[in-house]
């Protein structure tokens, strides 16, 4: 541990699974799945929405090599972006056979394909004329690039199954290409979603995928880049183990999602808008047992209860309440002792009630 | 950042949260408190639950002074474990004023205080012969090192008014004692637990504790060291700007936590036992729509569900859900699909019996 080299960061999550996967392969059931949350780093430039440490919140299906896997995750991608509010969510799909078919079948040649790729996933960020110019930069002919990007024009906007055709007839005699295309059939038709769309420029940056590939972006304009994104990598963890065993999964970008949920103000009112939903004043030291066991109580019906922290003005503590926007401030004097009752100010209204003590929880909880 | 020198892990919650504090001031509310869950890093020779990285769950209330704020920490810490389901914890207080105090009482010099501290936080660990040895060997006189354990031996075990007493009487007329032992008596009182007990051997190791200190230990002899530590820090924000602002903190063992409660077998059966509530089956590639229908609307209803992820002979996919533990097996059959019912099996009972698709639900969360 003297030597930098020998220091590193955890990269991935799907890495060190598909290596517990094939070290625990006889003691894990024959379908594992499993989800996962935790910090990774990248040495990637930070931007917005790009930081160095972030949270990976990962769900992958090991052991089945059918579509199903791919369309449940699919289709729980859909369940958590609904969930969270989003409407202008897309899921981009592809298949890295099939995005390679698409270059074979360009004329593109075998030695520039993996190059060609990297020039390709660019195409929403750089458009056709630059990819085509690019293309010819690591030495595509320009027919070939012409081809590719007539293709690519051609589909672009279409429906899922006039792509299909589109792109079938291409990469026409390519079993493979075929084989993919049945894949994504298979995925679109059981996953049954109309927020997902084929994508053949679609590469993912990982080249440990083998098979189906996805990716989400938010077609608003406020963020551009992937938010969730993930494959089929059939043969990651036949990299660890003798056996070759079929595996799915995806990512979940947490503090992109989060940057943009904040930024729509998308998060509920009740998480943002206050600490708290009552205050417990303090009247002075001898009444502090007495607030705290209300505070207890109100604790225990499930409401968020702040104790003002040390006896003070009650003007002050008002102030202070209303500045971390509690709505509600619950006041026990020393007559409200003697009266078993507590006097409740509505924050919002400047309203104050006495309410006898047992019926405080009622009262609040409404 | 090509130098190794350059490059850390963080260490903790606390000094992290003192930097925005002391930088944010005029934009923080007077009071702040929040909690953090993050991983932290430690070099530490790694043991059963002492890991290099662990998840650190902080809790921290800044700008006040008053003892409320450990009290309300304190009644914080009991309902967690508590409600984590343990009986056997008990949480040691203690105050460093109080601990420098004993120190200087026995009659131990000024200079070999903080090495003193050092030894005295082994207690539990070493027992008081090694103890005294150890004083001994940093130069402690033997008149002084068996005045502190004089002391430490005659309140052993006893009540938390008993070592309040005897510790008065002991430090005597040390006014910084008499102040940090009203505290204490403050927190005791306001926090109101029987798990509490005042400690004055303990000294927790960070540095920047100021005043009142706590950790939390199961008294059972599964686990030795603590699983919760904490205290007061009144001096570290003022360290990174002009203002010196109160605040107490604790942070809480999350995985030392979770690997006794593992050993205990304390989780909830739901959690442990299986993956999913139910299972459905698939019975050949046509019926898979309707499969993923009904797994859809079991999910809704807030069942976990798994769907047997490809067609596959049913004695295997029964014999997988047996394994996996999961009590219930739904079968679409084309005859159930004709009828809209579904065979479901509970694998417990061997019984199986055909429900109408619309109950279903119903009929499994019973």
């Amino acid at each position: 541990e003297n030597e930098l080299s020998d220091l590193a960061l955890r990269y991935d999550l799907t890495v060190p699974l598909a290596r517990v996967i094939a070290n625990n392969r006889n003691e894990l059931p024959r379908f594992f799945k499993r989800y996962q949350i935790q910090p990774v780093w990248r040495a990637d430039r930070p931007a917005r929405g790009r930081y160095r440490e972030f949270y990976q919140c990962d769900v992958d299906a090991i052991g089945s090599g059918s579509m199903l896997a791919e369309a449940e995750l699919c289709s729980a991608i859909c369940d958590i972006f609904d969930e969270l509010g989003f409407e202008d969510y897309a899921i981009r799909v592809n298949d890295r056979r099939l995005l390679f078919a698409v270059i074979d079948a360009s004329g593109i040649d075998e030695d520039l394909a993996n190059r060609a790729v990297v020039v390709l996933d660019k195409l929403d960020k750089i458009g056709f004329e630059k990819v085509a110019d690019e293309l010819k930069a690591i030495g595509v002919s320009g027919e070939a690039a012409g081809a590719l990007i007539g293709l690519l024009k051609k589909i672009e906007g279409k429906s899922n199954s006039d792509v299909i055709r589109d792109v079938s007839s291409f990469t026409s005699g390519n079993e493979t290409a075929d084989e993919s295309i049945r894949d994504l059939e298979s995925i679109l038709s059981l996953a049954k979603s109309d927020k997902m769309a084929i994508d053949v420029s679609l590469a993912r940056g990982l080249s440990y995928y083998t098979g189906a590939i996805f990716e989400v972006i938010l077609t608003g304009d406020d963020f551009s880049g992937s938010v969730t994104g993930g494959g089929r990598y059939d043969g990651l963890i036949g990299m660890f183990g003798k056996e070759k065993i079929p595996a799915v999964g995806l990512s979940i970008g947490l503090e992109r999602i989060l940057l943009v949920m904040d930024e729509r103000e998308m998060f509920p009112e009740k998480l943002t808008d206050s600490p708290a939903d009552v205050m417990v004043a303090l009247w002075n030291e001898d009444t502090i047992p007495h607030a705290l066991q209300l505070a207890g109580k109100l604790r225990e019906s499930g409401l968020r209860v702040l104790v003002y922290p040390q006896p003070d003005k009650l003007g002050k503590q008002f102030k202070y309440a209303d500045q971390v926007a509690v709505k509600y401030v619950c006041i026990l004097g020393e007559s409200e002792i003697e009266e078993s009752s507590v006097s409740i100010k509505n924050l919002a209204t400047g309203e104050q009630q006495s309410v006898p003590l047992g019926e405080a929880v009622a009262f609040l909880v409404q």
